[in-house]
């Protein structure tokens, strides 16, 4: 590369959330950016679809507490929030099909079993504390931590039979994989980025305390409006060259662009298939090796009418039987309708996915219906996404560290690479997972190019 | 793709020695092969290089008894085998520094120490007889086997200080990563996969027993020979197009063959970033995300004698200090020079990795010094080759399950996508990981097309 004339200032690759936010912030300083996105639409792990006149979430969709960039994103942009339907009593069903109706976080669970759930919460928010999200590497049970599973800890610390299941479906519905998957450092980091466990799990004062009007998908489609012909979609990234003068990024089509910067703003795995040149340092290159995506399948049934209130019910579910493991009233805010979501997480997801989709949605009905009752049985309409057939997501909800990687890689995670620089909600210290680290990251990655200014402009 | 000329039978992506002995068989049988390499040279984890007029490995180089598929095709390729050199005493070096000389493989350890790693010996060889290496996920025990890391069943296991450091040397010399990134299982099916611990330690009787004449490379070299035009070098596979017809293989700079099958010959991280349309089935895709490479740093220090031998040792050393954790005497057969090689590997070879090339011979040679005396110090030539930072590798000895991979998706490792098959090491139940697991993938790659028939003619 002996030409020194840059296309562009900056390529961001990759249109999720993460991405998005970091054109827009670098726009909104004057910086010209082109945002290159693989798929037909923006939105990455969201992503919203119309039924039956609703829009309706297929990725991510829950806000909460303490996720300030997202609320301040979301006002910008003037889309509306609204709490999520909690009212009524919640089920849980046992691995023996029976139901427990309970109201708040903690379901009827036998008092052994109560009690050694909410040791084992203590202890997992306790051993949180200790971790610095910006350098979970450091610390001084590091290493003990990430050389286990959650399932060796786990075993180790929960002594019921119930306590362990539960756990386990705490890990499905967190992390979307199984405990064996994941590191003990990374379980607690996620913890702690978050704040607390229960701020993973609450509805109020939680993770899911609040959803968007029209959809999560709304803010992507409002930033993309804005970003215009900065925007090229159906444009996949196959080739990043760069050197100390700029990057030159090359698509799918062979179309390339030479600019000042390039962020790559894609989930882990599939950061790693760029093809870049020359070839990452070693440390990036193995880290990019180690971080898998969970697995996720959301299903959405829409029903004329949201039938569980009317029966109590806050149409919130836990089960231990499966496969559904979790579902959650996403009714629309006019409440027209009556629809609930359902995550299908881990190895359940793996073993559903090898069914037809008449049987995935037998399956998935009986499930729902189980817990709410025949009427569940007979929706207006049913859709369904597995997130691990994405081609250019290739899993949900976030990349799961295995043991290992963070102490032994993870200072490959953030760190630029000359003029590559990496956003994505797996780059944040704070809310890791969540579409508030993916805002973060995108905000972050803005920042570390082109800093805040007072005056109008802001190009290099 | 609509038009269904085949340019050629088959397409093989990747000249390690599994892409050449699936391309050799397949021409054997009259199939029309074309071979890819996207360096610039063959023999993936096989590298020749000449020092001093000597040629050394880089890469793989040993070969013992069990691996029949090697021998076979070093006596079909007129390339002599013999004992690497083992007379003498071997060195342990000790965390604090002190060496401690023995014989055969136990080095001096104390007795409670010795007991204790004699006890985890057994046990992991016990536990490994319980694995079905065609199907490491089935099995009593498989998932509490795959939930925890070989971290975890050290700490649980081994109650001796020394004994723990011991059983973590160990994993260093044989997976070139730390306990905390190895699934139990993986290690396991490993042992098993060889057909024990020591079948994978030892020099006599185990798979370090005999070298080949002129350098492992040799086969790789005389493999290339025999293909001629069949064989591309410098030819990075970018794209995969594959329908019920046939495969469309596209290299980097735009060049397309069509063909009736292609096979996958590369390391699993390097095959999870080619470009597949239609996107591989979720399992695969997902798995190809899990499996990262080892880490290791080869050095090879060349010497006008083996003086070593001349001071009774053997020029095998153990170290618990580090960073060179294991050496072996590498010489020629002529005796003609010297030759030390030593890998570095795990946390040690990750560390090194980032001190200068001068800083890295100085830490090396103090290294060998340590363990060798004065003379070691000043090498005729001395040469090293972090296998992470090939930019087709990015790693060795070979891909490493962490925890869950194995049961959650290890029955995508080797079945076929269509038109696609999958070769190489780690696709082996025999040896994964050693030059005869590669040798084997490739034979079965070749028998899965085309099995062998009693004509002359295994054109489709």
């Amino acid at each position: 590369m002996s030409h020194q004339h840059h296309d562009i200032d900056v390529v961001v690759v990759g249109a999720g959330m993460a991405g998005l936010v970091c054109a827009h912030r670098l726009r909104q300083r004057g910086v010209e950016v082109l945002l290159l996105e693989a798929c037909q639409q923006v939105g990455g792990r969201t992503v919203g679809v119309e039924v039956d006149s609703e829009v309706v979430d297929l990725g991510g969709q829950f806000i909460g507490p303490g996720q300030d960039r997202v609320y301040a994103l979301a006002e910008e942009l003037g889309v509306a929030t609204f709490p999520t339907y909690t009212a009524g009593t919640n089920v849980l069903e046992t691995e023996a099909g029976r139901l427990r109706r309970f109201r708040g976080m903690v379901p009827k669970l036998g008092p052994f079993t109560l009690l050694d759930v909410a040791r084992a919460q203590a202890r997992l928010d306790r051993l949180a504390r200790t971790v610095d999200t910006g350098a979970p590497w450091r610390g001084p049970n590091a290493n003990t931590f990430d050389g286990q599973t959650l399932q060796t800890w786990i075993d180790r610390t929960v002594t019921t039979r119930g306590g362990r299941g539960f756990l386990a479906l705490a890990c499905h519905a967190i992390w979307a994989c199984e405990p064996s998957e994941l590191s003990l450092l990374h379980a607690l980091f996620y913890i702690k980025a978050a704040g607390s466990l229960s701020a993973l799990t609450d509805f109020e004062g939680g993770a899911q305390q609040d959803r968007l009007d029209g959809g999560a998908y709304g803010l992507a489609g409002k930033l993309a409006d804005r970003l215009e012909t900065s925007l090229r979609l159906n444009t996949p990234v196959r080739r990043i060259e760069h050197d100390d003068a700029g990057v030159t990024v090359t698509a799918e089509d062979g179309t390339a662009w030479r600019a000042g910067h390039v962020v790559v703003a894609a989930a882990p795995p599939l950061a790693g298939r760029i093809a870049y040149r020359p070839a990452l340092p070693a440390a990036r290159d193995n880290l990019l090796q180690r971080l898998p995506m969970g697995s996720v399948i959301k299903c959405i049934a829409t029903y004329p009418e949201p039938f569980w209130r009317t029966a109590g019910l806050s149409g919130a579910a836990l089960s231990l039987r499966g496969p559904i493991a979790l579902t959650v009233d996403s009714s629309p805010r006019s409440g027209r309708r009556g629809i609930l979501i359902g995550f299908v997480t881990g190895a359940a997801a793996r073993d559903l996915a090898t069914h037809s989709s008449a049987a995935r949605r037998t399956i998935l009905l009986d499930s729902l219906t189980r817990l709410f009752g025949p009427q569940a049985s007979t929706p207006l309409s049913f859709v369904e996404r597995n997130w691990n057939e994405q081609p250019f997501t290739r899993g949900a909800y976030s990349a799961v560290f295995p043991p290992g990687a963070w102490t032994q890689l993870g200072s490959a995670l953030r760190a630029p690479v000359g003029r590559i620089h990496w956003a994505g909600t797996e780059t944040s210290p704070r809310w890791y997972g969540y579409i508030e680290g993916a805002v973060r990251s995108g905000e972050a990655a803005a920042d570390a190019i082109t800093p805040a200014r007072r005056g109008p402009s802001g190009r290099e």
